[in-house]
Formats: structure tokens, C-alpha cells, sequence
């Protein structure tokens, strides 16, 4: 598949690469058409893997991966171009930090998050919240950490989560590890537990961990 | 132990039921002295249980726990008076539940937390935030639910986190799923996570679950 990863950061450089293995041509999205992670990204990888713009991004990719810091993701995405966007897949892993502290500040939080905030502003892309509750080592290689533990999603589009879904599995997350939690107002929970997952984070001393939703 | 539950609801009716069990001397405090949910609570107890006002349960408890609602939890604990909590260790299972919703709004939420206000409003308590993060049948029984699952901590002092995780152990929690967060702040991300909680919740359609950190 077509797809086009937008941010140059540790989260869109793994995705990226573990898209580039899994076969797909994927083009990293960034500012400038020439961002020096995004060309360092690229050389090992390969035709498959291009550096460009985050219009190039958006405009190459059938499916679309918002990787972005959260508090530039829109900016990033009006970069993209709306036209762009529109019927597209919108797979956001972002976290919507705006003081890394300690403590953690998130911005939107509670009674709004990045996610609804970019399916109102991009009504025309089918924006899913999925992956921004782990470590991005783990968002791509869930057998990292061993046993079984869970991957959430939200969004409007039930044609939208069927195209995560199936990413996920290809990525290695077994159907009951993925939780479809409802529409993307869902995504509020999500992202405020990225406070808790720091907190864990800073407990655990690593971030190769997850939570398993037991019952 | 002499404990003082403060609350009448689901959640105090759940833990004053369980420490009684446990051999505990509980008083169960309201607004009230012979509010109707306490009395009711007490009657097939004996008389380790017993209903009072909130001054009556603080003064009784060697060990306080808040299980009122997260929105009149300050209130509740002015009416049990300051120098009823000072020295004691108040364990703080509230939930800042501002609009049940859906969507569940908290107040506050981000950069404050209930349990935060609580011990800054009431210095001389040993606030420690714990088991807010499950429904209260699973957290006087954790094997409720099969296989291990993580109950939470924070505070600022050690010897009160030392006095709850011997509670939690008479419960039937084990060292293993006892995660002590750190300092009072990290009662943010606990308290923020009811709202993924109440998504799963719904997911699921019953409230028998839990998380459990896996690494």
C-alpha cells in the first residue's frame, strides 16, 4: 500500500521503517522536502522508503499516519493540504503534550482531544486514534513484550478501523489485543492515560511495556 | 483497626463491607447521623459496623478512607473536621466526576487532582491516592477477576503507602500488582484514566475488569 507517514520523530521513524518491511511504499512527511532525519530514515531502506514534504506525505499516501508532535500535528496537517486528506484513512498516534514537565501536560484534555480536534478540522479524512498509549517500539513490534496486552482504537469510520485493523495485524497484534472503543470522542481516554503511562514509565524505569485489559 | 469510611454510596458500601469482614471496627460516615444507606449498611454487620456522622467516622478511624463523590470529597472532609484527619492516613479511592455524560467529565483534570487538592487542603492528613482506577467489587476482592491485574499508589508518605499496601494485602492483593506511582501528583494520571476505564466499560458491558501492566 501507498502510505505516507507524517512527523520525522522516534515514532514516525519506526513506523515508517516497520511499514517499509511489512512492503508497503511509504513517503516520511516533513517540513522541508529534504529534513535531514527523514533523508537518514530513507537511505537504508531502500525505493520504497522516500523523504518529502508533508503534502508529498499526504498526497502519495492512500493511508495516512499523523506521527507528528501533537502540539504541531495540525499545523502539519493544514501543511498537508485538506485536498490531500480528504478520504483518506487518518491513523493518529499522537499525544497531545503541550509541557513535558514533570508533571506531563496534555492540551487538549478532558473535555477534548487532538483527535477530535483534527476530525473537525479535516472532516473530509476518516481519522482513526489508534497506537499513542505505548512506546512506538512496541506500536510496531507488540511480541517486544512478551504475553498478551492491548492496542485501543477510536474513530467514526467503521471502513476507516477495518483498514487499522488489518494494519495491526500485519504489524503483529492478534485480533484480541485490538479494543475498538467507539467514536473518536473515545480518544479523550486515550490520550489522557498517556499521564498514567509516564507515570509508569518512571516506575518501570523503561518503556517496553503495555497494559492487558483483563477480565 | 478502627477505620472510618466516609461515604455511602456503591463504593463505601463495598469497602465498610469488606473491612468489617476482615475484622475490622468500621463507622461509616454522611451528613447525617442516621442516614438511611448507613444504617442499612451497618444492620446485618454487628457491631463492628456502625453508621455516624463524617466528624464521627474521622474521629473513630485510625485509618480514613474517601469514598464520597470526587465533587463534594472536600466538603465531606471539612464536615469531618481537619483535626479529625490530622496524623491519620486517608486513603482516597474518589473519582472527580464532574458530568457523568457520556462524555464523563472530571473536574479537576490535567493539572490538578483530587487527591492533590485533598492533601493541600488538609496538610496534616497522609493522603494516599489508591484503588480509584476499578469498580469497587474488584477492589475489596481483586480475584473477582481472574488472573493478575494492578492496583495503584500515590503519596507522600512512605509509612501511610506502607499502611495501605498491608490493607490491600489483606484484601487479597498481592506485592506484585501493588504499584506505588510515587509522590501525590501521580494521583493525576490515576484519576485521569477513568475516563479510558469508562470506555472499556462500556466496551465490555460489565464492570469486572482490570488492567495489568505487563513488561
Amino acid at each position: 500500500m501507498r502510505i505516507g507517514v507524517l512527523g520525522t520523530g522516534m515514532v514516525g521513524d519506526a513506523i515508517g521503517t516497520r511499514l517499509v518491511e511489512l512492503g508497503h511504499d511509504v513517503v516520511m512527511g516533513s517540513r522541508t522536502v529534504n529534513n535531514e532525519k527523514a533523508v537518514a530514515w530513507a537511505a537504508p531502506l531502500g525505493e520504497r522508503a522516500t523523504p518529502g514534504t508533508f503534502a508529498d506525505a499526504a498526497a502519495h499516501g492512500e493511508l495516512l499516519v499523523n506521527a507528528t508532535a501533537g502540539a504541531v500535528s495540525l499545523a502539519a496537517l493544514a501543511a498537508a493540504g485538506a485536498d490531500n486528506l480528504t478520504g483518506k484513512v487518518l491513523v493518529d498516534v499522537a499525544n497531545a503534550i503541550a509541557e513535558y514537565g514533570p508533571p506531563l501536560r496534555l492540551d487538549p484534555c478532558g473535555d477534548d482531544s487532538l483527535a477530535e480536534q483534527i476530525q473537525r478540522t479535516f472532516p473530509g479524512a476518516r481519522v482513526v486514534k489508534a497506537l499513542n498509549t505505548m512506546n512506538c517500539n512496541v506500536m510496531v513490534r507488540p511480541q517486544s513484550v512478551p504475553g498478551d496486552h492491548d492496542v485501543f482504537m477510536a474513530g467514526e469510520d467503521p471502513a476507516a478501523k477495518d483498514a487499522v485493523r488489518a494494519l495491526l495485524h500485519e504489524m503483529g497484534w492478534a485480533d484480541g489485543s485490538i479494543r475498538d472503543l467507539g467514536g473518536i470522542v473515545a480518544a479523550r481516554g486515550m490520550e489522557m492515560y498517556l499521564v498514567l503511562w509516564i507515570a509508569l514509565r518512571m516506575e518501570l524505569g523503561h518503556g517496553a511495556f503495555n497494559i492487558r485489559v483483563v477480565e
